[in-house]
């Protein structure tokens, strides 16, 4: 019980509130861009999971705002902006459950506020949801979501170990997961985010599908996270490589 | 007042006046490429906020850009290319309020120049102005300026402090200015820069709705340098990680 | 024979065999969302080679995967993700030919893989196989897509040699790709990997016009390993500015 | 004349072959993908200037090319890639004239190489020319195409003294050329480029304007140079915090 108090302390130092609310703010920012551009799109044409052009705006939009969201997070909560790179963190020992249950609440109600600010300031336009098309399941469609999770956090933990070598991290993370939009568009419209498909769920006022935006997700992210850190790259094979880890709530 | 004199005198050492002429520089070419592709998209498509592959070239003009523009003048001016970003500095004492007055004006002036440059160069092409739609109200876009310029400032004080993890800097800066374009298109037009919208405004020749691409973005700054210095990365909380930084006219 | 066992060995040691998964996880996600985006594109608008916007959609998936998937294996295999790549890198001596062999097969399996996923998860949607027009012969294409891999691979090579300055090496590769994809789009598709294309053709069921996509990236990746080591930047030309090089399999 | 005969000399080192062979190839690959792009969209829409998702297409295909093109030279040429870039660091004395000339002679061979090569591969495909509209004065256009220029070269400037700070140089000229194409693509099709500008005028068969091309971009280059070294950033105002430069050919 001492450690779990102990644990829960961990959870309430100054830094920790710092890290939960640099997640929420990255979130935030990240959530207002990703949807907002969906958003926009759909007004310009409606519909506009089936246009190209429109695929592309939705696509740079969360390719940019996720890099610059996870650089100026980077620093004080490693940046996670997703409960399924929360998740994976967890998965590896990166995060301790208590800690990673408060950038989940950040990371959800962030998201939650973003589209209601969204939806609010466009005066009731129309939040699109991330939708499946009728002739896929929702089996498959958690698959492909969590395939390209998997992508996400596999780099995220990846940027996490070539640090040293570069900054370009935070842009390496967006641009998986703008290609990803491009990739998944017309068909599970390319989430990768439990948070973001949440916010944009309950504000535009249907949970259709939303399983398939968690469970898949999830399970990609934690698979990556134990491949990365077991197989592809153990610690013990690149001492040498390996700058000096904390195990801190900064620790990304 | 011998100190408002050795203040003034702070603002016009020739390292003052070259971060002013840096300001003008940086300032006149994103804006020139901003509003320029703006109206090489009207000249091709008028009426292009409603369509979105305008919206995307006009986005990637202004992440491009600006982070261009920052780049280039990071290392004299601190690259400030806007007066949100000057203002929300001088809200957290980065810049003092006479040096701050003095970016102000080399940010206008060349805006001004930039738009008349491109009006006088494309024979009278119809310059763009940010415009809000009907059901819209001031408010509204004020708060939706705001915040995407709360991301912004945000932004660019997070990309102070993590400068030695890596240069890019500049990019996340411009990345998510293109990325909420792309959320604001058809709704404010994504200004959150009060010099492009005043010289789009002069040389467009229309100021209907200016305040909103005033009010809301200042605010938005301000809250942004409060909130970052003071709650998410206090100064004290990383003596270690913090690089040294000067007082002077080049502090970023 | 001792030599050629002692080769091989060397192949099976535990870090020769993670940077296979390394290889094998990267060209997976690079393949997933480059033939995704095609696909994607492809049920938006059919025959989408003819339109712009799909192109630039394809291209943009492209440059951001690729980028992505060489940074996180970089590290570890080099991040080759093409068997083009690993070709050059063996020609100018950087790799060992058996270890090269199952570069292939981790690059192959990984393609064909990815492209089945995508057509199972799609619920057989047509997955687009890079084609040449009517106009062209094959013995043009060839040429055309050994200039653009020339390129690539040239790229490569420079950001082994640069690597020091800064960390933007995989950015470059990616952004050579993405351009070319818009510089081939209707003529070629701009492949500039076998292994790529032979997943799609696989999967796709269709191997016209194949070797194309083999015969002329072959060639153009081992012309720029071998000019860009020999002539443009050799070695003991540059002793001061060049980094510890290693002749392990992580040897990028 | 024994200094001239010692010039020559200097630009004959095997050190400056490599450099006019490093430029002769960067600018090869990024005509190559630049008027590709061109001509790609020419393809997929004739008259293409006068659509948005053509010109996004062309604008990144010059951003990306462009930024790889620059980096995969800049420790062995310096990577300017453009005959303007080569005139204004001669301007600023960071390049000997003879050597200059030996540039301009590898630049102009690549591209118009280049263009020959498309012209080729793509079994005679128009290939697009920069042209201005009617209603714009060559003088008007020379103007347009010198003040972007001055932003590139000004950009290849600064890239030169925050080198230290990080790598993102060589993405920061790309993406300021890449803006201005979105900038000026119906006006003056965004060149800043002479070599590009001539090559394609030579195979596309058309020299109508070309002047504009070349006045504009050498005067704006020569301004940038002028006005960075000796009044925005002078070299003695910044002794610690610039890099050793040497005099060699590969100073940039």
């Amino acid at each position: 019980m001492a450690s779990l108090k102990s644990r829960l302390q961990h959870s309430f130092t100054p830094a920790a509130l710092r890290s939960y609310l640099a997640e929420f703010i990255s979130t935030f920012l990240f959530v207002f861009a990703s949807v907002g551009a969906a958003t926009s799109a759909w007004k310009m044409a409606p519909a506009a999971a089936s246009d190209p052009s429109s695929l592309t705006a939705i696509a740079i939009a969360n390719a940019f705002a996720l890099s610059a969201a996870v650089y100026i997070a980077a620093n004080i909560s490693g940046g996670h902006v997703n409960p399924a790179v929360t998740f994976g963190m967890a998965v590896g020992g990166h995060i301790t459950i208590p800690t990673a249950v408060f950038y989940w609440i950040a990371q959800m109600l962030a998201s939650v506020m973003a589209c209601l600010l969204l939806k609010t300031l466009t005066v009731g336009q129309h939040i699109p949801i991330h939708t499946i098309p009728s002739e896929m399941t929702g089996f498959g469609a958690s698959i492909l979501e969590g395939t390209m999770t998997f992508g996400l956090v596999y780099t995220v933990y990846a940027s996490r170990r070539v640090a040293a070598v570069g900054g370009v991290g935070p842009l390496a993370v967006g641009f998986i997961v703008g290609a990803n939009v491009l990739a998944s568009g017309p068909f599970t419209g390319g989430s990768m985010n439990p948070a973001c498909a949440f916010g944009a769920a309950l504000i535009g006022g249907s949970f259709k599908n939303q399983a398939v935006y968690w469970v898949g997700p999830l399970i990609g992210a934690a698979l990556a996270g134990i491949l990365y850190d077991n197989v592809v790259f153990p610690v013990q094979a690149t001492d040498d490589s390996l700058r000096g880890v904390s195990d801190g709530v900064g620790d990304i």
